[in-house]
């Protein structure tokens, strides 16, 4: 049994699979045709949310609903994990009585935790420290624009030594890149203000050619294929709203910045986006911005991620 | 595509089809028969609630569920719409996702917007200004007690020319008994304390012989073929409630009230109702009453309406 | 039509129908294999939480879904019940769109004014006076353990006799037992701290043989097949915390506790589990603990109750 709690805990090969399955599941929706894998019998998902959410919640609850099964949404005020009973016990309780379970959580402890009691895969909805779903979501966007073979499959390989420029916060997004750099084999730039540097060992990826920091967001752009940012305050550290604003300032990706970049590069955000912040609205709602379709493919690869987790390779 | 956030919305033609089906739909469930149009390939429904409902939730949410849908159910604790992102980027994405969107908020130009970003129908389950389901509703109740055909078939043309008496609160009630009025053919009698009148501008009514004000409730009743209320307070005013409950004195529906109005005429209410304020219990759990038909149906009519919305004419 | 509100609400020959048919759910879940009587036509079950909950919401949310049906997950911030209406308001409403309703609430009131004015069964997910879902999976679980015959088929006669011990809080889990000792010919040991007594009038049970008071609970359990036992501070008792713990200190349920008890006795709760406070980590997750086989047989026991409810014998 398989959990996905960080990005490395699927190999190169199983990500290849995962974005094209993805593909063929999209096209299934697009063509409005029944795929249920998860409805004989019926796949539950118990969705456990401690950080409130719109896309996490829409983007796993709809998609298995598509795929046949139901789901089960729990939030903090029905089950605080770890404050009735030991989070082993919650796992240990819930997993008997569906198939899989996605957690949106602080401490990546927890999530480790539950897995490590669960007796069904668990997903990494979102931690503190990592966003794996959301990176899998970004790529497979990256391949459908910049990845298709002639014969119309996705070509994994065409990741491979491309440019990746995240600008902003050293956060649990910079730290899922990191991995993901690492796996796949492609180069990330990063810039962050003084303060917010990402820490390398939270990833546990080595100092090591492939990724790189610049003090100048400017200089991190510089001839990328991707530029991506994130909110300046993520959930969770409101309380330094004010203090961010001042320190991320120069962190706003503006045309000018995606000027540094490729003529196609494309511009990423996993939203919701404050714009006039970390991004302005010419680049967030210009051509480079994939956006929309980033935020849409959620779902896709999430329900790519959860038929291989429960059903293995079809 | 089309968009259910006024009564208008739809033609009196486009009534009297949805009123057949709703009749059609309301038979297979009395008879415990499947009917699924919304299962290959399932259809989902996000449902936006800004303001809680118990109605609205279970006739929405179940009657998806027997047509063979699912249902993603977003409260304000979810998803506050126009605070952590513009209402046009939670569109977007949302609409990307799921078939089709219920949405309960504050101002009409909220799910306005919304919907005008929105690449599925969205239909409005109440706003400060309009609540063209319950209208919806209402109107079925009549036809099924009251323009039913020989061959059993509803007759929508029996609501031509009957009287309407709207006692109480100028609210979104008012304003779309107002806009059903005028499309479909009824006089409507609207009698409310002063300083709470009706502002035909916010219906898009002109001042014409199909609506008539009246300062006496007891006046308004008089010929009436329903009379139908609602609570002094709706949702969201409950700072004004001791002043309206002064003001709202005399516009409690008694038997004194119901003996104005024909002698079959029909009581409806669409829930919560209070005892002893704007209706007696003797009215409401009497003979005239049919509030809890009324209940009902709006979980038939509501999945006409989606049927409609997401399928067309079948 | 029946409901199921109080564990005298079926006779003992319902509970072997019960037992045998849970056995028979339990084992397609376990065989991965279809089981749908809810989905011709879909059934839905509206769930109403006043009081949280994480084992009853995903038992009975995710049985619905594994039998083909439905749900919809009322809480508290949806509708209060017996706040802006009437209880007996919401239960004709609500019992006029689903096909069964469950409640967890306060008052045992409330859910019999709910049930009285319900057109569909009703089902007690807890209350403070009862707790029948409880005892129905703590008895499947003994007779899984202890009850089975040679050809595999679950006996009920098999509890006609046995001893349990109930160590603890006189609360709702202990007038239940009383219930269930009655109706199926067991006896019940019950030991509690002075001013936590189980009082008889509540379950309607006499002052008779087959149950008795302990003041020490190490008396209680001597000779028992059975030690039960539950926190010492219920969901609505929290502002007791501190004197509970200084009038229980005594009814822990320890290695020395279950050494009075049969050697193959064994050893339940109702979860979620304090240990150190009502049990030693020792005992629950000890051999003779079988609190997971438990927890999950609530999904089972209940899903043959929402069948034997909506469809009868099958």
């Amino acid at each position: 049994m398989k959990h996905y709690l960080q990005f490395k805990d699927l190999s190169a090969e199983e990500y290849a699979y995962l974005f094209q399955r993805a593909d063929f599941i999209k096209r299934k929706f697009k063509a409005v045709e029944k795929y249920q894998p998860f409805a004989d019998p019926d796949r539950t998902l118990a969705m456990i949310f401690e950080k409130a959410s719109t896309r996490t919640r829409v983007s796993f609850e709809a998609g298995m609903y598509q795929m046949g099964g139901s789901v089960v949404h729990l939030t903090t005020g029905d089950s605080q994990l770890g404050r009735s009973e030991p989070i082993e016990d919650t796992a240990r309780v819930i997993s008997r009585m569906v198939d899989l379970v996605m957690i949106r959580t602080f401490e990546q402890s927890k999530i480790e935790r539950f897995a490590a009691h669960s007796r069904v895969p668990v997903i990494n909805g979102l931690t503190n420290e990592f966003h794996p779903c959301q990176i899998l979501a970004d790529l497979f966007t990256w391949l459908e624009y910049r990845g298709r073979r002639a014969d119309g499959t996705l070509d994994v390989g065409a990741l491979r030594g491309i440019t990746v420029a995240w600008v902003g916060d050293g956060n649990n997004m910079a730290n899922t890149w990191l991995q993901a750099a690492q796996l796949l084999g492609f180069r990330l730039h990063i810039s962050t203000p003084r303060g917010y540097e990402v820490d390398p060992a939270v990833a546990g990826v080595p100092r090591a050619d492939f990724w790189r920091v610049f003090d100048d967001p400017m200089d991190a752009c510089r001839g990328a294929d991707l530029v991506t940012t994130d909110v300046w305050t993520s959930m969770g550290y409101e309380a330094e709203n004010e203090a961010r604003k001042q320190a991320f300032a120069a962190w706003c990706v503006t045309p000018a910045m995606m000027a540094q970049a490729k003529p196609d590069a494309l511009f990423m955000h996993c939203l919701p986006a404050h714009r006039g912040e970390e991004v302005t609205a010419e680049v967030i709602d210009g051509p480079q911005s994939v956006v929309w379709d980033e935020a849409e493919n959620r779902m896709h690869v999430q329900k790519a991620l959860m038929e291989y987790l429960l059903l293995g390779r079809l």
